[in-house]
């Protein structure tokens, strides 16, 4: 393929028609910074969009040393075994911070990424939450007009990146590593809260023991908490990437899941409630990123948030003058 | 005192006198939905801000049932008799909806209302969570002005407004009822990250058994989880509003709590973020109010909105258009 410039009819065709190249650049296209570059962008999917939700939506995270990337090979290439298409997208929002990166390793997940029936998306995206959040979201959806039927999003569980995962896909897992002592030590904050389906990891030779220890407090600390959905209690299992056992266990899980909340009819209105989610969170990133652009305000801010933290003045009134400089250079 | 208007003067030297009838008419005031009444509130407040800030402000929060106002009024009664001016107010933004209330029912906190160095405001705030905000901030500022030098904020553990009232205090306590099964059963999502201290109630007589095994429980449980701040781990206990055993180690460690966050330097970095929170959740706020309130964008909502559930149009599309209503509206 020439690198000539593409246009919105060849990014369709090529994505449509599951060229793993086009789809490559049109995920680079969405991910751009260039503003001519996002106008088409925004016109691939828009035309796409006809083609879309098609496929189970997973989300999958896990703190760093789970085996997150083993495992989702592992996964992967079971259910390409079984005639799936599998997409695999990475949201590292921590990346710009920290630049460490999920997948921007090029030796992880080697087999899965020669796998023709699967798409691997290498480079971790880089950026703040927010345009992570639309860049994935975006992604996705062109994985599913070029016909994936599974879509897998890792993610890190260490911020704000899975609740929002959570309102991108259908089915929400966690990979927990079994420790020696504590086992629900160091968990993040609120996410056994979205968890639909917990996997120990590295359940193998020694690990064993270990492992089913640990499924029993999860198990015993799941049953605890009020559940996400009152017709599914998340499914508690252990797994090794290395023996492959557990790995089906896991997608029997995952869709299990889906077809309890299909039962319950909370499925379909579960993706059509994400996407009034996503309609909201754009109208609040577009006022405050037009507010934030705005000269008058920016010339303000530091100076009102100085006064607002040592107290002397109050939230709402410097929120009221901020609010009426931006009100102000609009009117202009 | 007679009914007729008082001015900004009038309000600030009633609340700076301790004129607990002012005080009320004040918060009133705050409460008012008509806008001169916040013109005149806005300056009442702006005007007794240099005396703020001198309260230990404590979050207290639980199920219906848990026994909420007579601990309340046990710990209240209490700090009184060592001689602390204590101010107890209720956060209820469920109220709108399930016409309950928390403190509206006059007979309840009689003792404690009837005590002069208490200040129980019995009328609960309505409205919808942003205002109550508002609403509860502002009123715990007029009574730190009043010189209440602890302040209660009383809430219903039922939905979002722990997460607002935890950014408004700085120690949140949670009551929990020891039932006969299962211990953590129903506990809110997200409950036990915000938790300071968590006391079990009714630990009297029968109930004594029941209260030290939940205790035992929630420890394990709370141990399990990542602290909220590195320099305190929650303290759990049990009491009793009835025998009033454990009262005062309630207080104890609301206050062992607070010398822990200091020491550390959190307890008065809490208090400056806290601050930039609320003007930040104030412009956010006052930008969808803005938004909402647009004619342009009232006509076209609902059909964007319609579409977007069903798939027809993406959250971004729609979310542009609707900002480009906004601020063509605006630049008129």
């Amino acid at each position: 393929m020439t690198k000539h410039r593409l246009g919105v009819d060849e990014y369709v065709a090529g994505v449509r028609a599951g060229d793993r190249a086009v789809l490559g650049r049109a995920i680079t296209l969405i991910e751009s910074r260039r503003a001519d570059d996002q106008v088409l962008a925004q016109a691939v999917v828009a035309a796409l969009l006809p083609w879309t939700g098609g496929a189970h939506r997973i989300g999958i995270t896990g703190v760093p040393g789970v085996g997150k990337s083993s495992l989702i090979e592992a996964l992967g290439g079971h259910l390409t075994g079984l005639g799936h298409r599998v997409a695999v997208l990475a949201v590292d929002p921590s990346s710009l911070r920290s630049g460490g990166s999920i997948l921007g390793d090029k030796t992880r997940m080697q087999s899965l990424a020669r796998d023709p029936r699967a798409f691997v998306r290498p480079t971790p995206t880089l950026g703040e939450l927010g345009g992570v959040a639309r860049h994935t979201r975006e992604t996705l959806l062109l994985c599913e007009a070029a016909n994936y039927d599974v879509v897998l999003v890792e993610t890190v569980g260490v911020g704000q990146s899975e609740v929002m995962v959570a309102q991108l896909v259908d089915c929400f897992v966690v990979l927990m590593l079994a420790g020696a002592g504590d086992e629900l030590q160091g968990i993040k904050r609120g996410i056994l809260e979205l968890v639909d389906v917990l996997a120990i990891t590295k359940a193998d030779g020694e690990g064993v023991k270990a492992a089913r220890w640990a499924q029993a407090e999860y198990r015993a600390a799941l049953h605890l908490m009020r559940p996400r959905y009152p017709a599914w209690t998340p499914t508690v299992l252990t797994c090794s990437a290395q023996t492959q056992d557990g790995v089906a266990a896991l997608w029997q899980a995952i869709r299990e899941h889906r077809a309890a909340l299909a039962t319950a009819g909370v499925f379909s209105e579960n993706r059509a409630r994400q996407q009034v989610y996503w309609m909201e969170r754009a109208i609040e990133a577009g006022l405050l990123e037009r507010f934030h652009a705005d000269p008058a305000v920016a010339g303000e801010q530091a100076a009102v948030a100085a006064e607002v933290r040592d107290g002397r003045m109050s939230p709402d009134h410097a929120a009221g003058r901020l609010l009426a400089l931006f009100m102000r250079s609009m009117g202009r």
